[in-house]
């Protein structure tokens, strides 16, 4: 029989070559393939697209309790859309796909993000503050036509996400949930992946093309660089006015709403395997598991049978609240399953074989340390909740202890290299020019600004790079 | 206040201008937007793409229980894909748009449809008949570049979908599979849109390019056009060739696998618009309505307090079961709400004003019928379900009355072409040769063969154009 490489396991240990570590566990555990064919683009395969679906369906009940509604909007954009936003157009200019159609001499483009395209929709559906909040949110692929080396789900040319756009009466409300939806992006990461992030709004050089204010959430990854996993942006009402978007107000006057737009994407694929997998392959927490508990038979010939339908009994039983997979297939032998399913990040392995169905018990083995436990099978259903709920705290505090050790402070140049040079997360007083920015990444060969804390106080001391007045402490890293 | 064009309800009557009706029916319920910016491209609006939810979250359930896992594929396609497949490349060429970034020399498309695209993966996925059955399928928006006038929903440049691919080992398994798809559309069509179809074989001349034989399911308009819901295609042999696609078989020989593909669009929810509205607007079967009950109060000054708080009590135990608005604007006379909700096609309207509340009763009105009755409180939720039943039923089989009573024989071709012009859907003695169906659509005027059953027996009798030996039954009408 033809080998496959996912029989073959990871080759390389994840300090050692944390890149080709990366692909190889997502290639071999059958979340992507990197083989598509076109260069940049991937393709999700079914065991990456059922993580990617439950990540939808937890965001899409989190939306729905706030109001927030889907739909969907247009592929291709006309460049008229585009220039009406100045910085919006400039920003996103480069990563344009044209399409050869015109729409009349138009020229069109496929979706990098779509506010556009949406509002321009929406300054025909607004008429007074009786329809604000208007409060719309799609599910869409989007295209960015990135120069940089492309990397499956962590950047790449097509990706998949939400982008949520709405608008607001007051400033007040549109500020405030701007920051709502970042809070609830970071109680996903947290909840759902078990990865801690760190919350604050972007510097200058660093925010969306066209917004006031960027708020981002972001992880540290094993390798020491920041990995932003979503953006929140007060839009405030340059779009609006760009857009001819108006509402009567309570006061029976014509007014000027205010915007926010918010999103995840595919890319969190990608920080979940990075931020849990070990050198067996990935770890996925037990939310996300497309497989939460994979039972294994210990099969001999005299036994087969009734370790069999004891196991199809666990499957069924279990499979009432759990994602239970039964791999009974005869032509492997357990060890070379035990692989396999270590391989594709399963929180919970049952081992069953005639020894364990006499003493009417089954072994449980945990992904996340490997640890062996044997559970009686009439309590297993509550050892298994037991134990998912311990794998979870496991991740999430393992990544938080992470975070924390590797997250340093430093007020002078010297200590600041030396930080981002050990691939520490460093805060250091800055002045937040843009200029002094690209200084920064130069000088220390791709660090940039990660975020500024929420309830960031102007420090007290000068600027870890230029030296004058620092206006704020933010976060400096390399990233991805 | 600005009055917006959904305040002010369908002007055409659907039995004297279709077309026009349909429009403003899509467009005022708030399904879809006409105003798209690019020509032939639509906006889904949030209550249109409610309904597409349900069709979505019906279906995965579905296809999960048969053993298919959602995946997703690149938008963009490679030129030389393309041309594997001689009869798909043709039939695709005219709609297909080019982006202007390549892939060195290669030009790139926007999918029309993915088996291009998949096949490349499964060529290397495949590998041995343990990797058979592969059940694979995608959600996913296509673009066609139609040149005829577009329509929303039933003809559009870009639209939803989803496309299932599969491949197996044996023949019989694959047509098996390609009619048990089509099977669960009739269903979905039937259960879910109280829909009746008809299924059956395409005909050469309008069968899938590429494909060995396409089945499809149809639904008859009130306007006497036929409606093809979806397809389904037993692919044969031919892409696998094409693509490479082999796998190792039982018998330790290499063997070309078989295939099929099958979709379902955005276009149902043409066909349900169409299919059960009225001079009102939109009316939805309940299983698809976004909003299954809406709770009017009729709201006096003095008797407000404990009306708004049945209603609000009614809203939150009818909400557990059900989809439940409660429409407590104050802006808005009841009338004006009745017909806005009417407009948006709610299966059921509960009103509740002082007198009902004394008599511990609230009013329920059928979207379907207009029917009035009063139920007592205590029992309003099995009175509920009773009616959302019947309304279902009422539905189902209001359409398939109207279909047994617009399906024809003929066996000759005047009586043949005048049943196309009373608009009926006409079953007929056919040769089903291309060149003959040619004549037959430019003689109607556009009259074309929509289905062959799958029972179709030879005829005894000639075909109804050409004369020469008829090979099949066949119905014809015209069509979206």
């Amino acid at each position: 029989m033809a080998k496959k490489e996912e029989d073959m396991g990871i080759t390389v240990k994840k300090a050692d070559d944390m890149p080709e570590w990366y692909t190889q566990v997502v290639e071999k555990s059958g979340m992507a393939d990197f083989y598509a064919p076109v260069k940049g683009f991937m393709v999700i395969k079914p065991y990456g697209y059922a993580i990617w679906e439950k990540i939808q369906n937890y965001f899409n009940s989190v939306i729905k309790k706030h109001g927030v509604k889907n739909a969907y909007f247009p592929l291709l954009i006309p460049e008229k859309f585009f220039k009406k936003e100045a910085e919006h157009a400039e920003g996103f200019a480069p990563e344009l796909a044209w399409v050869e159609k015109k729409e009349g001499e138009e020229r069109l483009a496929i979706r990098p993000t779509s506010e556009t395209v949406m509002y321009d929709s929406y300054s025909r559906w607004i008429r007074s503050y009786r329809d604000l909040p208007l409060k719309i949110n799609q599910w869409c692929n989007v295209l960015r036509w990135e120069v940089k080396q492309t990397k499956l789900f962590l950047r790449s040319r097509e990706f998949l996400w939400q982008e949520g756009h709405c608008v607001y009466e007051t400033e007040e409300e549109c500020q405030k949930e701007t920051l709502l939806y970042l809070q609830e992006y970071q109680k996903l990461a947290s909840d759902l992946l078990c990865i801690p992030t760190l919350a604050g709004q972007k510097s200058e050089k660093e925010k969306f093309p066209g917004a006031l204010r960027t708020y981002t959430y972001e992880a540290l990854m094993p390798d020491g660089k920041a990995l932003q996993m979503g953006t929140s942006h007060n839009l405030g009402q340059g779009f609006a006015k760009s857009f001819n978007i108006k509402y009567l107000g309570r006061d029976e006057k014509t007014h000027t709403p205010w915007q926010n737009s918010w999103g995840i994407s595919t890319r969190l694929l990608g920080a979940l395997v990075m931020s849990h997998g070990d050198d067996k392959g990935l770890v996925l927490p037990p939310k996300v598991a497309p497989v939460q508990i994979v039972i294994i038979p210990i099969l001999f010939d005299k036994t087969k049978e009734e370790v069999l339908k004891e196991c199809k009994e666990l499957k069924n039983t279990l499979g009432v609240k759990y994602e239970v997979e039964l791999d009974d297939r005869e032509e492997y032998t357990p060890g070379w399953k035990y692989n396999q399913w270590e391989l594709k990040g399963v929180p919970i392995r049952l081992e069953l074989g005639p020894k364990d169905l006499d003493k009417g018990q089954a072994v449980l083995v945990r992904r996340d340390t490997g640890e062996k436990t044997t559970a009686k099978l009439s309590d297993i259903q509550k050892e298994i909740q037991k134990l998912l709920e311990k794998i979870e705290m496991n991740l999430f505090s393992k990544a938080q202890n992470f975070l924390k050790e590797n997250t340093v402070e430093a007020d002078n140049w010297n200590d600041f290299v030396k930080a981002i040079k050990d691939k520490k997360l460093v805060k250091v007083p800055f002045c937040g020019e843009a200029e002094c920015e690209d200084w920064i990444k130069d000088k220390t060969e791709g660090a940039t600004s990660r975020l500024i804390p929420l309830d960031s106080k102007q420090p007290k001391s000068k600027c870890v790079q230029c030296g004058k007045e620092a206006k704020v402490f933010a976060y400096f890293s390399k990233s991805y």
